[in-house]
């Protein structure tokens, strides 16, 4: 499948599934959207007219079936990834999983077994990856422009706070610092979290923290090279979508991450005041874009994604030892982080 | 051509008209490139190629001719683009047109009168109106967030002199400054500009001076409602491609404008440290694609352009007026401004 | 001691005694150094030829028995503070005594009794109480501007390492990061820690580790309130001094702290570029001022300090806790936090 | 008078006199504020109570009689100042004089030529050349780092009109302006304006544009190494009191100013948002003491202050040019440029 057109499908066509498959639609260049399911009657019906896809599935074994699909992209919940990525290799097509990969380690082994075994590419929606900045960070500090990594932090604020009752326990941690987790380790190249411990709360909605629900939590984290990482999450950032990095070494600092909308400021007799972004897809558009263009060009050459089964591992042994430091209160040694 | 896909022509493949061909062909939704003409031997064949475009033509009016087109891209030499729009009415297409529309205001006047008579739209490229930045500054304006325009303030610079040998006479007011001109009426909207006063010189390649190219330019504007404005261009700013407004009023002000590349910054032993951008296709991609997508939405709905035949026409005048400015050294009112 | 000139005596003539001796001598109106104590041969009189300072003592006791001084500045190296502060208590004289005001909880309790006990004005130094950007963000945190703080940041980076072979145990804790202990708590009005984690090591200088001497540190703290705070602090900051906060609410952000030296941006070739600053005294300047400006209005009006002998103590008993935190690899809890 | 305290006489006791009698009275180490002489009853007895000042006086001649005076901080009316710089040359008093030194090229050289007969330091209050960002600067462009300027800005805004009845003729250039004529020079260093243009108006009082009172003016000037600069005022800038400059240059840009109060950013609900600052006193207050401290290093070492006679005569002449242009129409030839 070298030099011909890409077929993609989509396996889910909720917020995010809709997004990916607009992106993958319009802004990939040697790709198109082929295929969309979704169980939810309809879903999969309505955003397929919206972006003229010809196929629609309710059941993604039947879109993984197709003969005609090239690769998937997962964007069911968070729940159901790990088996999506086993049939997807199973039915032999390269993948693309939003994050989380897994919600368990055993689950993450198995998915990454059975893509390696399948010999298809499988990279996980770690978007900070293919941002400008962070991308820009990650290879300046390969290249030793601040030394060696010794503080490093990196946050997610959502802007509001969405349906406690319906999310997965531990969501902060499995859905949301998920994507800390591994920026932390794309600034820190080569290093390992071996332990970590949390303090979180729910401060926003202190009636969900009885069933497992928080929305506010620190992460503190050692690296097996020294280095020390911070990692912040809280559901609701009036101001914005807020997601930033900062990593700090022996030669110098790295900052990365903006709040506003634009290059326009305002200076008014309320002083100066400039407008914020509200939605991760608007902050993050260009990411989004990149790195569904990285994994076309990925089924095409066969090459091992930026952000991969491993990486979501890591980050998911990252997660499951913050929730047992929150369940038991102490500092937690992550697992299989010995290499 | 309401609802089905609105087929586009791409008139000069030279380095903007790739790029337009391939925001055309690659970004803009219910729309796709179908043809592209170009007299340069190889040129519109080897673009075609790249972006899977069936039609290829060498004489622009073989694609005007051509009935499978909605709209044409006007992306010729400056000096052709007034009788390539006279041309495109008369084939009843739609017409974007690289800025400037024209070179003479009677060149300017036949197009605009040619677009009405067809009652086909005509859009001209001045890209900072679909900026974010700039487009809110333009609201915010309207909508009397700093009260009445008082100060105004454009600029543009290139990264790199190229080529002044081969450069068209006055091109520092025709095809840079033009942005400048109707960045400013865009930014002080319902005013037009009386009068002009230009400072200009060859200060980067003196030796071309002779020959009427001028490399740095800074003209000042006043304008019907009191506002007055500066406009400043220069061919080399070694930093980067530099684009910036500001518009101050009785109640406040607005700066539009950044150089960064990212929201990244380093902080090193040596002080703190950022990128620049170095392409206006890079600086100015997002308006690129909302420009396009505009004059799409134009060609459908039937619409006047937001950046119409007459803006082109108002910021020729003022460019015109520069030019007897130069050559006088006076100050020169603007021809035809009082409406 | 109303309405005439306070006269100010220095105990401490080493590099902060020397630049609040300065500050003191020159920029505060009302006030005057009239006398100058250290056990350092030579060193008193140097900074008082200096300063154009009439007295000089070896013997800090003697400063305290001159019946002509109103009140004392102490910065004598930090293990004497405590005695310092009983002893310039029991001499009747009001009180300014740099960061930490002791070592021990103990200490501390001693030193605010002998204060009370003699009704005289004891403040600490903790200067960033005084910095406009920090003691805005305070009055607004007060006046509910960002709701009920739920995560905070604080960070001390200094420029370069400085002897650690002569640096007293746990000075990371004790000295340094003792501010930003402050800072939370001025960040987060009402509210007490009540637990601390700490991952700290010695990053730059390895060899120090065993001797307790550590150069970078990440402590985790709860507060009474909720809120999470993350403090943090390095030794060797490449780029220069290095002190910000953020505090974040139900209803906001706000953010403080520049290491830039001046408004100036330079736009070259290789980027953007400003510079930074390096020394504490120059990044805090304006807040070192106002401190003092702050003690000598206490001083006229009998006022208690707002950077109190008990937030010294409060402060302190995070550090405390922090040592046993990093002793055991365990959460600690702050003792005498409970009110 | 070389070691011993600088024996400084103020003469006007109006807001800036009382600023700067401030200033030395408490920020000049090495100096003293010794006299006050102003004309309005009980002006300079105010001012001289609230410094702790000896002597008043209501003529400035009894001050310039007075032996025990070493220089003199000229800040009465700029009508007043030629006149006072003759008298206290003639009276061999070092002089520090507010901006414009004169009001006429002819005036302008008697007081150069005064001071230089007396052989007294004369000094010219261009307080931009003391403020950090722009000194810095200058030294860049000195040192070459941005190559040869090209294109250089400077702007004032005051934050609101005060008093336009009361005004002087022409204050927008002669008192206004004449700051940014003195900052290009001091950014362009070594070259000289040779021919203005100016555009002005009355924008936001038009009712005293027929008394020769102007609050909007842009004024295009060249330089006789083929830099062209802009300078721009405007006396209503609602967000704050407002100094920026730029220079751009064949190697790079410097851009200084800011209007911020202090580095504290809040994100809110509404947006970003930051405070400004009002008074030229707060923006600029570094500056007044540095070019303070610089007038009594001039006074004690002999040697010509940084912003000298010459520098107002040539800010002046720029001035002056300034307002044949806005009479004529015309672009206008600086007088006395030519070296």
């Amino acid at each position: 499948m070298s030099t011909q057109n890409i077929r993609l499908g989509l396996i889910g066509a909720g917020r995010m599934g809709s997004f990916h498959g607009l992106t993958a639609a319009r802004h990939i260049p040697g790709a198109s959207l082929a295929a969309i399911a979704d169980p939810t009657p309809g879903q999969a019906a309505r955003l397929a007219a919206e972006l003229g896809v010809a196929k629609v599935y309710t059941d993604p074994q039947q879109l993984l079936d197709d003969p005609d699909i090239d690769g998937v992209l997962i964007a069911a919940p968070a729940r159901s990834h790990a088996e999506l990525v086993i049939s997807a290799a199973r039915a032999g097509k390269g993948i693309f999983c939003e994050k989380p990969m897994a919600i368990t380690l055993d689950e993450a082994d198995r998915a990454i077994a059975a893509a390696a075994d399948a010999r298809v590419p499988l990279q996980v929606g770690f978007n900070r990856r293919f941002a400008k900045s962070f991308r820009t960070a990650h290879l300046d500090v390969v290249a030793g422009r601040i030394g060696t990594p010794q503080l490093l932090r990196s946050l997610t604020r959502d802007p509001a706070l969405n349906n406690p009752a319906a999310s997965p326990q531990w969501v902060i941690f499995l859905e949301t610092l998920i994507h800390d987790f591994d920026t932390l380790r794309y600034l820190n190249p080569g290093a390992e979290a071996v332990q970590v411990y949390v303090m979180a709360d729910a401060l926003i909605a202190p009636e969900y923290k009885s069933k497992g629900f928080l929305d506010t939590a620190v992460v503190t984290i050692r690296f097996d090279n020294g280095a020390i990482a911070t990692a912040e999450a809280n559901f609701q950032a009036v101001y914005g979508y807020d997601v930033r990095g900062e990593v700090f070494g022996s030669a110098g600092m790295l900052s990365m991450g903006s709040v506003t909308e634009s290059d326009l400021v305002r200076y008014l007799a309320q002083g100066i005041q400039a407008d914020t972004l509200r939605l991760d897809t608007d902050l993050l558009r260009d990411a989004y874009i990149a790195e569904l263009n990285h994994f076309v060009d990925c089924l095409r050459s066969g090459a091992k994604p930026l952000a991969s089964g491993e990486d979501a591992r890591a980050a998911l042994a990252i997660a499951r030892a913050c929730i047992e430091s929150f369940e038991t209160g102490k500092a937690v040694a992550v697992q299989g982080a010995q290499r």
